[in-house]
């Protein structure tokens, strides 16, 4: 024993931007081999033939410094040339042909990325192992999870407009359009062991700023997860990713609305007590603390907002600090 | 009646580069509706994920102007970030892995009819159907016929080496390593019905100065090929690769010479004896016209080598008239 306190090992259930930002705030103040993240894999698709883990990829980028900062996805200093040249053969496929999508833009060195994923699953690797390479190959100490090796797809149901997957309401629709619904297609698929040992870690669970129905919910979906959570729930502590009633970015807050919760942080808590004992909210959400406790979780207020430097880390801090 | 004498359609038994330059060439001399070419796909293969068809593409890229003239294949102008960047992951892939293989360079603009190709094929739609798109796409009124919607592989044997694939042979190891066979992966596929159709035409058939053995080879392994065209030898009119001996590029001449033909207008004169009925050579090997004869073969002598603005149209006429 040591008179200095050591910081837990912390597993992060993560969407994309905000978990990635979250981890890169983590990693300041827990050493990077003891951080684990459990990726949603509900956005993954198949473009081009080409297998695509958006939120995978936004970690992997954002944790080794390449992430373009003003898009929040993508590699900085990306080009487009495969992109613009795909135009050429948007004109000529048949009528009910999705080939050639123009809505959905992968930058040149990001294409590598699919291009290895899908040879090596193509080889019989599953995601956890293609996804543990990757991160090799960018120098990450983080261990990046899959939530599940077995294609799980988040359909989100537009008003008018019927079911669509993920990527076509967030991408091509541009998440501007109401929904209805969301559900998640084959999900009896299973959490990995890895992903399984992890959430059941001896350390801190955090999950992460993110969308709570398209990030988290996919996760939450598969089964044992929320008996998993709701067992150890006073070492698990959530963030809001609602900031004054807002989404700091993507659609969360019209999608609360939308499906019937309450588009602030009382929604988020009613969503996470069954399974958090406590939701990190921001300075902006002081006054609702007591509606937070009321819906069944320990409020702490701190500053959420991750666009300043040395922000995440103080966050991370706060939220680990919440847990004990 | 009228008394110009039109020229006859054409249908052209096609490897990639030489009978790439011959199309265009013959699209100078019959206009090009009336042309098509069947062309050989043995060459195909899957990398990261992706249909390539390398003969199809550097035929497409040819007729639109917009092949890279020095190396003979891809994009002018190109550029290669996507295969840049893929080296990072070829440093991580586990032994035993093929994927991320830097040997094989996809331009960025070239990954895109790549993409489509895949996109196209995994909605069902045969290859026959995705290069009649893809050459619209480029403008072009060829018809390009894929040989066999089904996938046939050829199978090259290197001396000391082992069974590889074709493109690993002639990509990989440069194709500078000898060989002792080449066999045919599935050569029970058949070929598709247009390019029975174009086969058996009223027109010419012209054999391209491709390679005899790995490009114009895997198409007369299809079942019933050599019996079409030995049905129709007299307007069957075959191009020599070979010229002074030598392979104008790649390693037709090496190949010939290790699997026991003579490397020369000879060699390729017994090869195709069966199936056609003219041999057309160039002048660099006209006091080889009478033993062209000898194994069966008239002999037309002019100038083949379409290196020069030119040659290619006179050849193309040259052809027409021999198989008169």
């Amino acid at each position: 024993m040591t008179g200095t306190t050591q910081p837990p090992r912390a597993t992060v259930v993560s969407g994309g931007v905000g978990a990635a930002r979250f981890l890169r705030g983590l990693v300041d103040v827990v050493p990077a081999a003891d951080v684990c993240a459990v990726v949603n894999t509900g956005d993954d698709t198949v473009l081009h033939g080409l297998s695509i883990s958006p939120d995978l990829d936004t970690i992997t980028y954002t944790l080794a410094g390449a992430i373009d900062p003003e898009r929040g996805w993508g590699l900085a200093g990306e080009t487009w040339a495969a992109m613009d040249a795909l135009g050429r053969y948007a004109s000529v496929r048949p009528r009910g042909s999705t080939a050639a999508p123009t809505w959905f833009n992968l930058g040149d060195r990001d294409l590598a990325t699919h291009c290895y994923r899908t040879a090596r699953l193509a080889e019989g690797a599953t995601l956890t192992e293609v996804t543990s390479e990757i991160t090799a190959a960018w120098g990450l100490d983080v261990r990046l999870l899959p939530m599940t090796d077995a294609p799980l797809r988040t359909i989100v149901s537009v008003v008018g407009h019927g079911e669509v997957e993920f990527q076509e309401y967030f991408v091509r629709l541009h998440h501007d359009v109401p929904i209805d619904g969301v559900r998640f297609a084959h999900d009896s698929a299973p959490l990995t062991d890895d992903a399984l040992a992890a959430l059941g870690d001896g350390g801190v669970v955090v999950i992460a700023p993110s969308n709570p129905i398209v990030s988290i919910g996919p996760i939450r979906a598969l089964s044992g997860v929320d008996d998993l959570l709701a067992g150890r729930r006073e070492s698990v502590v959530a963030i809001s990713p609602i900031v004054g009633g807002a989404a700091l970015k993507g659609p969360a807050d019209r999608m609360l609305a939308e499906l019937g919760h309450p588009s602030s942080v009382v929604g988020v808590a009613a969503l996470y007590a069954p399974i958090a004992g406590t939701l990190v909210i921001d300075h902006a959400d002081a006054a609702l603390a007591p509606e937070v406790e009321a819906a069944g979780m320990r409020a702490v207020v701190t500053s959420t907002v991750m666009s300043m430097p040395g922000v995440a880390a103080d966050l991370a801090r706060a939220t680990l600090a919440a847990a004990r």
